[in-house]
């Protein structure tokens, strides 16, 4: 431990530098360096108790508060999505937002690293849970259930390198759908695909493709180009940069890195570079290698199946089938996909602008807004029988879409409305307490949306400015004459039109 | 460590055992018994990852899943509170589930042994937010914030002794409505009252009362009643207890342990059996002693002027002003309440009735539903030159109107919906698959919540089955006869009825 005292009198001694240099009008910069100093000098002290209020006021790296304006676009999102999964008859359930530490060891590979633990205060050791998938199939499978249709949407922590000028954070939502059951292939897989098609038309982020893809055929695919069992994994992961980097850095790190031949590097090369739809997946099901992998026809033959379905539910228009397509995560076992905006909109710059050094990286891979596939496995791995249930599922990138939402409304100069008052009770004469409450009391009773000023006299103007503001559209103005009246007016803030209207309600005479 | 496979042994034999009295149909008490140490045994295995899904499969202690029927209800008192807030005005704001340690520290007393620290693992000190006061007040003052209407419904973290079955938690809601700003006295304060009112009423959880008292009063009732200064805070939680110990009891506590004199307890408790209305206020302000404190006729005034408030707003048949009460918390400063439920209903016994030994504790004090109150100084802690943000504010108790809700809806035996589902999309032959999802895309495209079940040839008798499991009120048959007519029978699920309806939409003819 530093001594307090003495960084205490260092606080002082700079304190004294940055007032004479702003005394003496010295040039920004080098003000800037000693205050910089000097806030270094003040984080240093920490937040001891000694009433000096020494307090870093600040959220945890990579998290943020969401003020009124961003809760108000959250909660649009959120409807929109909500509303779509009620549609197609999800269910809802809710999961601790930390998990016994060993529920979430062994699921995420090497990313266990990013787990935030709990201190071992005595008891369970606990972590925050990293997703939402790794809950929701121990819940499967703690409760035996072998059926059901849920959403969830709720915040996951990773201790990762936080971005969050580009939607990256280490408190996030997840919002995911997912179908457990057994059912007849493709339909529930299907329809994710078309919930996918609907929340991203809805929120209107403009054009965009959902990739689809198999886990069989890739696997099928690395072993009739002659990739050894091993290396399955490490090559997939590699092939997942594709959507990053050119052909010719994935190949360098196929064959230099990891020790792949080139031939093999060249046959995935030709696969990876396919798009298409069902004639595609019909074409490769002829192809004279791959319709060697027993497991790449499988695959293959659902693909043609998923299309089938797809074409039913109308979601065909966005829907490539893209070899080169390759979900890092490993509890995939089927069908997987990916949606990812196309528009070289605001969005993607403007959220790459913020980042020079990533920038290029950036404005490609911001375009990924949803993702998920078919995992068979995971919930077998809580069980102690190692029942399967089998899953499918996606997830919204929804804090990208919050990213491009907002960024979308203040390029916009968009007013976003943050209450949804309706009437502001005013009264242009003083003493008029009284009656404002007990109006604004019948509005509430009534089931409106109403506010008064908390003041005994506030003037007519600053009423009006609070309905400006805050994009309240009515204000009902209140005076010594309307009362007599037994009305009050009414004023549309915008146009300024006015109406009398009688006051029906009890209180009123 | 000890040695796995000396527990694998040891699980082997005791699983033995219960597979014998088992068999032997031993007494259930018995089975019980040994199946309790087979568990305990297991969970001394832990979750090695050897392949063998030893995992403990559990929600930590103190925590819970949310199924899909606890979370219908959740929604529904989640709707009914926030249109209310939404009603008065409010805006919303979220912030992380963790702090910086530092923000928290030295905010909750004794209670900080509660708080729940992460792991250090590199970088700064977290903890999991304690209430959603504290970080409200960090967030005013690290954004300079003056004025604000807020609510924050958000998740809670207490390492506290749960008491589940009462709906006490370690993860829990909260619920909080403050009003923060410099304003004429007593009219956000009164609007808060409002708040309770109509959230406790829309409820319906039964009658209510919500009993008001001032900081201020008690502070000077105990100066007057010859508490010596040290003594205000620890007298004023003794005081709090009288709404769970008689006052004898009470009493005692004050003489024997704080070491009150008997004169003074006297004294104190003349006046903590007082409660009225704005009459007693009026009377305590002529009352000799009480009189004689500055502080407390001001909280006396102030109380005066909340109930002229309250009349307007219609609340002052369930408020009532009484002495006694006194909340916990060190950062009230003027008026606080606190409303009880005042039914000897099914809740407070059913929520007792799990809990022998405290049972007359909790059958009184399961009542408290909702408190706050005014709170002028916390946010100056926050603030770097000390500058105070006057707030007045409550939270509504959620996780014990959770638990009421779901002892009435399973004591009412009454069906939860959990989906919104208002059609199946079914057919009655085989080989309607692509039938049944072409309808079923035109109902979604429409708006409509819809589902069909993922086989390829359900049985009619299943598909009606699922409506009626789900409480889905309709269900579209389709049948050759019908395509060919170009019409669905519509069937309403529990009358039976049937209509036809002709299929407008473009994919059929």
């Amino acid at each position: 431990m530093e001594d307090k005292a003495q960084i205490q009198e260092a606080i002082k001694v700079q304190g004294e530098v940055v007032r004479k240099l702003k005394s003496e009008k010295a040039s920004k910069e080098q003000i800037d360096e000693e205050v910089a100093k000097l806030l270094e000098l003040k984080a240093r002290l920490g937040g001891g108790d000694d009433g000096k209020h020494q307090f870093v006021l600040k959220t945890p790296k990579g998290t943020r508060d969401y003020n009124p304006k961003q809760m108000a676009i959250r909660e649009r999102v959120f409807n929109t999505i909500t509303r779509c999964f009620k549609r197609h008859g999800a269910e809802t359930i809710d999961t601790p937002v930390f998990e016994l530490k060993e529920t979430l060891t062994g699921k995420y590979g090497e990313d266990s690293k990013l787990i935030y633990d709990l201190k071992d205060q005595g008891g369970e050791l606990l972590s925050l849970r990293y997703d939402l998938t790794v809950p929701f199939a121990r819940y499967l499978a703690m409760n035996k259930i072998t059926n059901i249709k849920r959403y969830h949407i709720a915040k996951v922590y990773r201790r990762d390198n936080p971005a969050m000028t580009r939607g990256r954070y280490r408190e996030f939502y997840q919002c995911d759908f997912d179908i457990a059951g057994q059912y007849d292939a493709m339909i529930p897989d299907a329809e994710c695909l078309k919930i996918v098609h609907e929340i991203l038309s809805e929120l209107e982020l403009g054009d965009f493709r959902i990739k689809v893809n198999d886990r069989r055929i890739l696997d099928g695919m690395f072993a009739v180009c002659g990739v050894p069992d091993d290396k399955f994994r490490t090559i997939c992961s590699t092939v997942d940069k594709l959507d990053k980097l050119p052909w010719q850095e994935v190949r360098k790190e196929m064959v230099d890195e990891k020790g792949l031949s080139e031939e093999a590097a060249d046959q995935i090369g030709e696969y990876v570079s396919l798009h298409g739809g069902m004639d595609l997946a019909e074409r490769l099901l002829q192809d004279p290698r791959m319709s060697q992998s027993k497991q790449a026809c499988a695959g293959l033959s659902d693909i043609k199946l998923l299309f089938s379905y797809m074409q039913l539910f109308q979601v065909t228009d966005k829907v490539v089938f893209d070899l080169s397509l390759a979900r890092g995560l490993d509890y995939y076992t089927g069908v997987i996909y990916e949606a990812v905006l196309t528009q070289a909109g605001v969005a993607p710059v403007a959220l790459a602008s913020n980042d020079a050094q990533n920038g290029s990286e950036e404005s490609v891979s911001v375009g990924s807004v949803a993702g998920g596939g078919r995992y068979d496995g995971l919930v077998g791995m809580f069980d102690p029988k190692n029942r399967k249930v089998p899953c499918v599922g996606v997830s919204i990138g929804i804090e990208r879409i919050f990213s491009i939402m907002e960024q979308r409304a203040e390029a916009a100069a968009e007013k976003v409305r943050t209450t949804e008052v309706q009437v502001l009770v005013a009264s242009a004469q003083k003493n008029l307490l009284e009656e404002r409450l007990r109006l604004v009391t019948e509005l509430w009773n009534a089931g409106i949306k109403a506010e008064v000023m908390y003041k005994k006299n506030p003037k007519l103007l600053s009423q009006l400015q609070l309905c400006e503001e805050m994009g309240i559209p009515l204000v009902a103005i209140l005076g010594e004459q309307e009362l007599k009246d037994g009305v009050v007016k009414l004023r549309v803030v915008v146009s300024r039109e006015e109406v009398a209207t009688v006051i029906t309600a009890s209180g009123y005479s």
